[in-house]
C-alpha cells in the first residue's frame, strides 16, 4: 500500500473540557480503556478502586456512580479513601444477570475541611469568629439547594445561631459542630466541583453456571445398546440420569443436525463412507435441512424437547454446538450461494488450508454483500435453539470467524437473553482466545490438555489466568476431547487418566469431560496421532459404563467436592506452592476469611511413586508455625496433624493420584 | 451530598461504527488510554508495538502513522510481525521537540495472501487455473486506483498475461509471481478493510537537556566576599566559570525578585528581621515589583540579561525558580485582591496549614472569579523570562497549586517555546509527583535525599522509575537542598557526601547540589532538624570553595564521567544486582549492544570498610563464565581482570566511597 502522505486530523487525545480541580484516574477494574466489559457473578460483590487527587489539603469525598441492566437509573454508593494503597475503594452488590455500567466521581467535602480546619484552630486557641462566617456561609448555600422545607429551615436556623454575635463563641462554635448538621449539609451539598472519571465503564454480569459448572460431553448416536441401532434423543434421555448421578450439570452435545452425505466422511476419517456411516455431525445440512433442523436418525424436534425437558428435571443442562459450517447438501447452498465464497468460474469454493483441502465443508463468507441477512440467519439459529430451552452453546472454531461477528451476535442474544452461556473452542495464539474473551464468550477452551508437567502447568496457568485476564477470561478445562487424545493418555492409562481428572476437577471452576474419558480409552489412530482409534466422530461407539478400571468414583466424589468446597468455585484463587520434587505439583486455593483452604497436592508422574517436601504458606492462611494443625483428606477421609510449614508427602500413582487436603480450623 | 438517583446516560463504550475484520489493540507505548504524552528525547528512534489479529489465516500488513510538530501531514512506516512477542513492531525518528502524534493502521495483504497460497498449492501440483483469475481481479481492482498511467497500465498488462488461457499455465504462473508486480500492486492496492486504532497517541520530544544534565543550586546573593556585601547578578557572573568548569550544564537560582518586607523572616527563620536582613527570596515581591521584576540589591535587569549571556558563552544555563505566592507587600495584593482569598471581613488570608500560620505569604486564589485573568498573568510571567533567556524553570510546590492550571500553563509555553524545560519541586504523594509528570512537568524532585540503604534505595528505584513511569517520569537526584539536610551526611561527615554525591551522578542522568555541598557543611539549625544552621535561605553565606576537604575534584571527574559515558546518559537501563553485603550497593548502567556497560559498586556505610561478593551478570553482558574479562575503574584507573561471576569487592570510605568499573571490550 502507498506511503503517501495525508492530512493529519488535528483532534486533540480527550481532556476535561473546563478545567477541574478533581482528579480521577487508574480507575479500577477496567479493560482496553472500558473498550470491554469485566466479567463477574451474579452475587458478586463488586469493588471499585480509583486514584482521586487535588493539590492542597482539602478533604475530598467520593462515590460509584452505577446502574444495572434494564435500569435507566444512576446509583451511588460512597467511597472511601484506603490509606495503605493510597486508593479510593468502593463496591456494590450485582445482583442481576446482564450489563451493568459504572464510573466514580468525587468533588471537593468543602464542610468537611472547614469543619476539621475549624477544630484545629479551636484546638490552638485560635479566634475563629471568621471562620465561623464562613462556614455560616457554606450552610447557607446548602439550604439554597436543600429540596425540603425543613432541612431547608433547620439549615438556616443552624446558619443564624453561627452568626449571631450575641451569643458566646462557645454557644456557635457547638452549633457549627454539631453531627445532625453535618448529616445534613451533606444531603443537601451539591458541589460546584463534582468531577466524574472520563468514562463509563461496563462490568458483564453472568448466571453462576457460566463459572461454575462440571461438563460431560457425549454422542446421542451412541446411546445404544447395539452399533447397528442409531442412538436417539429419546434413548440419549434415558442415559442422563447416569451423569446426574455422576454430578455434572452441563450435557454437551455435538452437532444434532442433519449430516452431509456428499463427501461423507467414513470410519477413521476414511473418503469412502459406507451406506450406514452416520458421518461426521460437523458436516452440517441435508435436504432434511440445516442448523434449525435435527438428523432425522435422532428423532424430531420434539423428541428434543424431552431430552432438554428430562435434562432440567434431573439438574442438567443441554448444551448444543455452534459451529457455522455447512456440508455441501446445506439448503443455504441453494438458497443463499451468495453467502458462501465463489470461485471466478461461478462454481462455490469448499473449505481449504493450502495445500489440504476439505470437499464436505464449505465455510460461510461473513463479508459478503448479503452481510446482513447472513449474519441475522446466524443469530437467528441460537434464537431458534434459545426457544427450544438451550442456554448453552460450545461455540466450534470460532477464531475463523470475524471477531466482529461474535461481538454483535453474542450482544444480540445477551441483550434478550443474559443468561445465555456461551464457550469458545478456540485453539489458537493466547492473544486471539483472550480477544475472543473479551467480546463477550463466558468460558473458553484451554491448553490444559498438554499441560501434563509442573512447569508446564505453572507457565500456562501464568500466562491464561493472571490477574489481568482472570478479569475477563475464564478457562473451561477438558481432559480430553474427541479430537484430542493426548500421548500423556495414550501411554500411561489408568493412572493418567486419574490425575489428569483431579486436575482438571481442581484447578478451575469449569471442567470437562468426553464420555468414554472415565473407562480410560486412550487407543490412538496411529502411533503419534492425537486422533481416538474408531472415533465417534465418524461412527456409533457402544459402551459399558460399568466395565471394570472405570473412573465412576473418582468423577462423583471429585464432583460432589467441587459443591461443597466454595474454593473450588472460583478461579482467581490458584496458588502454586513449593514442592521439593517437580513430578508433585502443590497449590492451594483458598477462599477469603479462612472459611475454605484446600491444599491440592497430585503426583503428575503416572508411572511411579515419588516424595517431596510440600512448604505450606503457613502466614498466609493465618498458622502458628509452634502450633499442630489437622488437615483432611477430602478424597480418603484420612486425617493428619501437621506442624510447621514443610512437611513430607508420598504418592503411588496405582494408590492415589493426590491428595485434596482441607485444612481443618 | 445526596444519594438520589438520576436518570443514565445510555452512551455506550466506544466501539467501531462499522465492524472490521481486522482488530488492533493494546498498542505500545500508551499511558493511560491516551489521555496523556509519553516522553522521549530529539534523536529517540520511538519505537511502537501493537496486537494485531484476524480471523483466518490472511497474511496482514501494518504501518505506524504519525506526524511531527507544527506538520500538517500524516506519515507512515511500514510495521513487521515479531514471532517471539506475537506483536507488530515499527518505529521512527524523533528529530524535532514537540508533540507528535502516532497510531497504527493494519489491512488485509490480500495479494500477498494470495501469492503465498497459489505457490503452495503449485508445489503440492494441484490445477490453479481458477486461483490465477482471481489473482487477475486483485491487479484489476489496483489497476483501477493506480494514480500514475504507466503503473496502471503496467497492471493491466499484467492482469492480461494472467488471464490469457492461450498461454501456458507455466508462462501465467510466472507472470503472476513476477517480483516488480509485487511491488507496483503493494504502492497501488488500496485496502477495503483499512483500520485504524481507536486512539491517536502522543508523544512528547524534549531537548536532551531535560533528560540529562548536572544542576548547581546557588543563591546570588551570597556571590561575595564580604557577608555585608549583598551579592549580585555581576558577581554571580563571576562565580560562572568555577562552576562551569566543575562540569556543571545548569545553573539554578532561588527567586531573584524583590523580597517581601512585612513579616520578613530574620536568620534561622527567626520572626524578628533586622533591618539588613535580606529576608527568604521565597517571600516574592515589593514596591519594587513582583514576580516579574528583580531584587534592586541584586542589579537590575540588564544585569540579569549579562549574567545570562556570560552563561551561555560557558556552556551553563541559567534556571530560575518559580514560586507562585506573594509577600504582604507584592503589587498583585492592591493591584488584584480578587486573585487571593478573602475572609468575610474583607481581608485578604495568609497562608496557613492549621493549626500552623505563615503571615508573611500569601496564597493565590486559582479559582477565582477572575481565573482567566490570574492564570494568563501566571503564564506571562513565565513568558517574561523566557523572553530574557531562561528557557529552564525549577517550579516550587507545584502540587499546592491546581493540576488542570500545571497541565495548561505548560501547555501554553511548549506551544511557542517546546524547548522549555519545568522541574517540579514537588514532595508529596508518589502518585501525585506521577501525575504531575504526566501533565507536563519535565523532570521532578524525588525521595532520593532520604533513601541512603541498599534496601531504601532498590525500593524507592522501583516504585519511582518503574518501566510504566519511566515512560514520562524523570527524577532529578539533588543530593541536598535549602531545605533538606539530611541526618546521614549530618552525622557521617565528608565520607557520606562523597558516597551520596556518587550515588546521585551515576543512578539518574539528571542530579543536582546545592552550593556549600561540595564544602561538606553539615551543621544543621538543631539536632533532629534538616534545616541548616544560618540557612542561606534568611541569610548572606560567604564561602571559600578552595577550603580543605572539598569534594571539586570529586564533582568534577563525575560530571567528565557522565559525559563520557552515555550510559550515564539514560535512565531505563539501571538494574539493582547481587552483592552479598547489604552495606555494598551494586548496580549496572549498560548501554545497547554492549556498547557503554558500567558496574557501579558504592559502600553506603561511610563509616567503616566493607567487604561483599558481587555477582557480575555475565549472560547479559555478553560474557564468557571460562574468559577473563578486564574491568576498568574510571574513578582511579585502577584495571582489573576478572574471570567468572562472583568477584570480591573492598571500600573504605575513607579512601574511596566506591567504583565505577567499565567493562572493557
Amino acid at each position: 500500500m502507498a506511503s503517501s502522505t495525508t492530512r493529519r486530523r488535528t483532534t486533540k487525545v480527550t481532556t476535561p473540557r473546563t478545567p477541574a480541580p478533581v482528579v480521577i484516574e487508574c480507575v479500577e477494574p477496567e479493560l482496553d480503556a472500558g473498550r470491554y466489559p469485566v466479567k463477574r457473578i451474579v452475587g458478586d460483590t463488586f469493588e471499585v478502586r480509583a486514584d482521586i487527587l487535588k493539590d492542597g489539603h482539602d478533604l475530598l469525598a467520593a462515590r460509584i456512580k452505577y446502574s444495572g441492566p434494564v435500569d435507566g437509573e444512576w446509583h451511588f454508593v460512597p467511597m472511601f479513601y484506603d490509606q495503605n494503597s493510597d486508593q479510593w475503594v468502593g463496591s456494590f452488590r450485582v445482583d442481576r444477570a446482564g450489563r451493568w455500567m459504572y464510573t466514580v466521581e468525587s468533588w471537593t467535602d468543602r464542610f468537611g475541611t472547614w469543619r476539621s480546619e475549624i477544630q484545629k484552630k479551636i484546638g490552638a486557641g485560635h479566634d475563629v469568629s471568621s471562620e465561623l462566617l464562613e462556614g455560616a456561609e457554606i450552610i447557607d448555600a446548602a439550604a439554597r439547594r436543600a429540596r425540603f422545607g425543613d432541612a431547608r429551615n433547620e439549615l438556616r436556623a443552624a446558619a443564624l445561631i453561627i452568626r449571631d454575635g450575641r451569643l458566646s463563641g462557645a454557644e456557635r462554635v457547638a452549633a457549627a459542630l454539631d453531627a445532625q448538621l453535618h448529616t445534613l449539609l451533606d444531603d443537601n451539598y451539591s458541589p460546584p466541583d463534582l468531577t466524574c472519571y472520563v468514562r463509563e465503564l461496563e462490568v458483564w454480569v453472568d448466571r453462576e453456571r457460566a463459572a461454575f459448572a462440571s461438563w460431560y460431553e457425549l454422542f446421542p448416536r451412541s446411546q445404544t445398546t447395539d452399533a447397528d441401532r442409531h442412538g436417539t434423543f429419546l434413548s440419549t434421555a434415558f442415559a442422563l440420569p447416569r451423569i446426574a448421578e455422576l454430578g455434572f450439570d452441563v450435557v454437551y452435545l455435538p452437532p444434532v443436525h442433519p449430516v452431509g452425505i456428499s463427501a461423507r466422511k467414513g470410519p477413521n476419517n476414511s473418503l469412502a463412507a459406507g451406506p450406514d456411516d452416520p458421518g461426521s455431525p460437523w458436516a452440517i445440512g441435508n435436504d432434511a435441512g440445516g442448523h434449525t433442523a435435527v438428523e432425522p436418525k435422532l428423532g424430531t424436534l420434539e423428541d428434543f424437547d424431552t431430552l432438554v425437558a428430562t435434562a432440567a428435571e434431573l439438574g442438567l443442562e443441554i448444551a448444543l454446538d455452534y459451529a457455522l459450517q455447512c456440508s455441501p447438501d446445506h439448503p443455504w447452498l441453494k438458497q443463499h450461494p451468495e453467502w458462501f465464497f465463489v470461485r471466478p468460474d461461478g462454481t462455490i469454493k469448499y473449505a481449504e488450508n493450502p495445500p489440504k483441502k476439505y470437499q464436505d465443508i464449505y465455510p460461510l463468507n461473513f463479508w459478503c454483500d448479503d452481510r446482513e441477512g447472513l449474519w441475522n440467519a446466524c443469530r437467528d439459529i441460537l434464537m431458534f435453539w434459545i426457544d427450544h430451552g438451550v442456554h448453552t452453546f460450545r461455540v466450534d472454531n470460532p477464531h475463523t470467524k470475524p471477531f466482529a461477528f461474535w461481538e454483535w451476535v453474542i450482544g444480540e442474544v445477551h441483550a434478550k437473553y443474559p443468561d445465555v452461556v456461551f464457550l469458545a473452542e478456540a485453539f489458537t495464539r493466547p492473544r486471539t482466545m483472550k480477544l475472543l474473551a473479551k467480546l463477550g464468550f463466558s468460558q473458553s477452551y484451554t491448553y490444559f490438555t498438554w499441560k501434563n508437567s509442573t512447569a508446564e502447568l505453572r507457565d500456562w496457568w501464568a500466562e491464561m489466568h493472571n490477574a489481568e485476564s482472570l478479569e475477563y477470561m475464564r478457562g473451561n478445562l477438558f481432559a480430553n476431547t474427541p479430537d484430542i487424545l493426548h500421548e500423556y493418555l495414550q501411554h500411561f492409562g489408568r493412572p493418567a487418566f486419574r490425575v489428569r481428572l483431579l486436575l482438571a476437577a481442581t484447578m478451575s471452576p469449569l471442567y470437562g469431560i468426553y464420555s468414554g474419558f472415565e473407562l480410560n480409552e486412550n487407543a490412538p489412530v496411529r502411533p503419534g496421532s492425537e486422533e481416538y482409534l474408531d472415533s465417534e466422530k465418524y461412527q456409533i461407539r457402544v459402551r459399558d459404563y460399568k466395565a471394570p478400571g472405570n473412573l465412576n468414583g473418582d468423577v462423583k466424589l471429585l464432583n460432589a467436592i467441587r459443591r461443597d468446597n466454595s474454593a473450588l468455585q472460583r478461579m482467581d484463587n490458584l496458588v502454586f506452592r513449593e514442592s521439593e520434587n517437580p513430578q508433585i505439583v502443590f497449590f492451594t486455593k483458598t477462599a477469603p476469611g479462612w472459611r475454605n483452604d484446600l491444599l491440592i497436592i497430585a503426583n503428575v508422574d503416572p508411572t511411579r511413586a515419588q516424595e517431596t517436601v510440600v512448604t505450606v504458606p503457613l502466614a498466609e492462611l493465618g498458622l502458628d508455625p509452634d502450633i499442630p494443625y489437622v488437615v483432611e483428606d477430602l478424597l480418603t477421609g484420612a486425617r493428619y496433624s501437621w506442624r510447621g510449614a514443610r512437611n513430607y508427602i508420598r504418592l503411588d500413582p496405582n494408590l492415589q493420584p493426590g491428595h485434596i487436603f482441607r485444612l481443618q480450623r
